[in-house]
């Protein structure tokens, strides 16, 4: 087939009525298909059914140091799950605290710290003026949307092959002490599935913030959800590069079990140098009572250490890839020699990110959705839902059967091409 | 025996020479005991052992409203834990969210988002100069850490036989408008065990505040906590008697399962009005993907209905008895005729409010101490940790065995003579 572009004014109107009739017989079936979200399906939650197993009423209920895990007592969580979320993260397990069943919940709970209280003795953002995040992008809607929440300015950071643009990072944090932090998705980010190359995570390591309470979210959501065994990104470690550099205060790193054992039911954790996890658990203290310890020792216990974390990732593996791969074979088929978008092709993470055509994204999403196929809404992936370009397009593959992604993948084809026509057309 | 008041010096001395012999062989012993914490023992812990049985591999994961427990989705809890949390609240269920594992991770948040975002489209409390909370006291030391922790003023209001002092609540709330909330753990309180009043519980609801964003944080943490199945007290509902006074959105109620199921791995819930609840979960959908529905539905199998929960609330009961009865006979055996001290007989919570004279709660904790037993600290139960009379000690029965328990209150009793001896022999 010839690239769109390349078609005369009647050649495209004849592409589009042939389109236009497929739409008009796929959107009669009345699918209702949902690509929109990146939540597991039900076969990756069945991978940890016999978790619930592992705790029952035979179960020693004493951890490794001697506490009742029904009762309570300890902030920082129990040793054997610090274990393994510290052997995830790669951190020592003092450097780690798990928390509950949502690392978002500990993010947000940083941020309204660091708002209410100030960030190690240093004046609350609450009373600074003008108070900005940044937000690389296309990103995670949900970091975008805390930062909006208390009011900070967002502040769009074009996303590179390889990471933020850094250049433009170093800029802001290293000149504008209004400028407080950052959000990050370095390995497998949501959408795009870049993983930071060694060049940007030392450059992250090296900043030499204008604000002494500028911090890095590192939202390690993805760092061991690879699609392939033989076909792995490698992200360095963010603690090590920072010793290096002797600025071991700059990064908050997060991750959870959400993508691991049960969506929501999970335990998570946060990583921080010796003197951020003082301060976190100081107010913590205040904060809660402590996190589930019971669900803490279910985790553990099922695992038994981080190797078993690991070879359980292969499982979810082997269900996720031939839903990517079928989705990324039928933009393939359907969209590769047409010259009207882009999408990645990503080595792990939840997303495939898609670019159509300038100011065709919402056009395209909004057809989906009238023939039953709902995707994430278009400028989601962007600070204040914003999308500049209106061309990002988050595909979420995980959670429909392999099936529905086909039917959905192709219906979303099918609207792509019509859209993008019609974009072409009004400009001839 | 004399009372020891009316002794003479050479009376008291004698006495006192014999009460420090007896100390003497106590301390000997080696004592290693603890008064000090609200903790459910290991036998009430026991209780609900077979709850882990309840969900394993072959259990239905799909929820009343068809959503699978295990996946992402439902901000406000699942219907099934709802309607008992709503039961056990006797309110809507719409009216209920059900969240994590800590009820006072919820107040601290409600106070925190006042403070960042304010209260229903009032100026947030971070904007506002000299923000003050009520305190009842004695009362709840994490209650008070919280508003603490926000540099907001503690004011303590006095308790009284049937609830805080409301002439004075009134006096502040209704005319100073930097009052903005009240703590309050409305039946058996702790740490004196003192239900509010159907009168103190109208007032409360007949509140006129000079704050349009002031609040009551209704805590009502042991809600079906009775020690006797025969003796109970009642707490009027707050929120039909806000209904009355048209004042729906004056309060926060809150509960836990801590002190049901599992301490720190329960459930628990906030109730509110419907304008409060959406407020509530506007922001709550920032702050979390959601809490734990696993255990959720763990709860809601286990107990059936709110009807379940009361059955099991006898057995915690049949448990805690024996413990409060053991102390209380040993304090009335020691000290009955003795005038230097008084003691609440709750007929359900957690704890025992022991009031000692002026000017010896610490030294009595500091010799228990001494002597192995371990106390909360003297003035805890106070805002920033300081009674001004010196004289409140809060004991906590639940945690040790009866005979510890038995042995402690002994010790116990023998160091309130002798710290009273003295501080009467000071002034002879």
């Amino acid at each position: 087939m010839k690239s769109f572009k390349q078609m005369t004014k009647e050649e495209l109107l004849e592409v589009k009525e042939q389109l236009d009739k497929e739409y008009s017989e796929a959107a009669a079936k009345g699918l209702k298909l949902d690509m929109s979200r990146g939540k597991p399906s039900s076969k990756q939650l069945d991978l940890t059914r016999d978790m619930l197993d592992v705790l029952n009423s035979e179960s020693d209920m004493i951890s490794e140091n001697g506490l009742d895990i029904r009762n309570y007592g300890v902030l920082d969580g129990i040793p054997e799950a610090k274990k393994i979320m510290a052997d995830i993260l790669q951190v020592s397990p003092d450097n780690v605290i798990v928390c509950g069943n949502a690392s978002l919940n500990i993010m947000y709970t940083l941020v309204s710290n660091a708002y209410s209280f100030g960030v190690l003795g240093n004046e609350p953002w609450c009373k600074q003026e003008n108070v900005k995040f940044l937000c690389p992008a296309p990103g995670y809607d949900r970091h975008f949307a805390i930062s909006e929440l208390f009011g900070f300015e967002l502040i769009t950071i074009p996303m590179k092959e390889d990471g933020p643009d850094m250049d433009l990072v170093e800029k802001y944090v290293n000149n504008d002490p209004s400028v407080k932090g950052i959000w990050t998705v370095p390995k497998y980010s949501n959408p795009q599935g870049v993983t930071y190359s060694d060049e940007v995570v030392k450059r992250f390591a090296a900043l030499k913030p204008a604000a002494k309470d500028f911090r890095i979210f590192w939202d390690n959501a993805y760092i061991i959800h690879d699609l392939y065994d033989d076909k792995k990104d490698t992200l360095l470690n963010i603690f090590d590069e920072c010793k290096k550099t002797g600025n071991e205060n700059l990064v908050y790193e997060f991750c959870s079990t959400s993508k691991v054992t049960f969506a929501g039911a999970g335990i998570s954790a946060v990583a921080a140098s010796d003197e951020n996890i003082a301060a976190i658990k100081k107010v913590m203290g205040i904060q809660t009572i402590g996190f589930d310890k019971i669900n803490q020792m279910m985790h553990a216990r099922y695992f038994k250490n981080v190797e078993g974390v690991y070879e359980h990732m292969k499982k979810h593996a082997s269900l996720l890839r031939p839903k990517f791969e079928a989705v990324l074979n039928i933009f393939n088929d359907g969209l590769k020699d047409l010259d009207i978008a882009t999408w990645t092709n990503p080595l792990g993470g939840y997303f495939i990110s898609f670019e159509s055509m300038t100011g065709c994204a919402k056009a395209i999403v909004d057809k989906c959705a009238k023939a039953g196929v709902k995707l994430t809404g278009a400028g989601a992936t962007f600070p204040y839902k914003k999308d500049p370009n209106d061309s990002n397009i988050r595909i979420a593959p995980s959670f429909p059967t392999e099936e529905e992604m086909s039917e959905a993948a192709k219906l979303f084809v099918l609207c792509v091409k019509i859209v993008s026509a019609e974009k072409l057309l009004e400009n001839m």
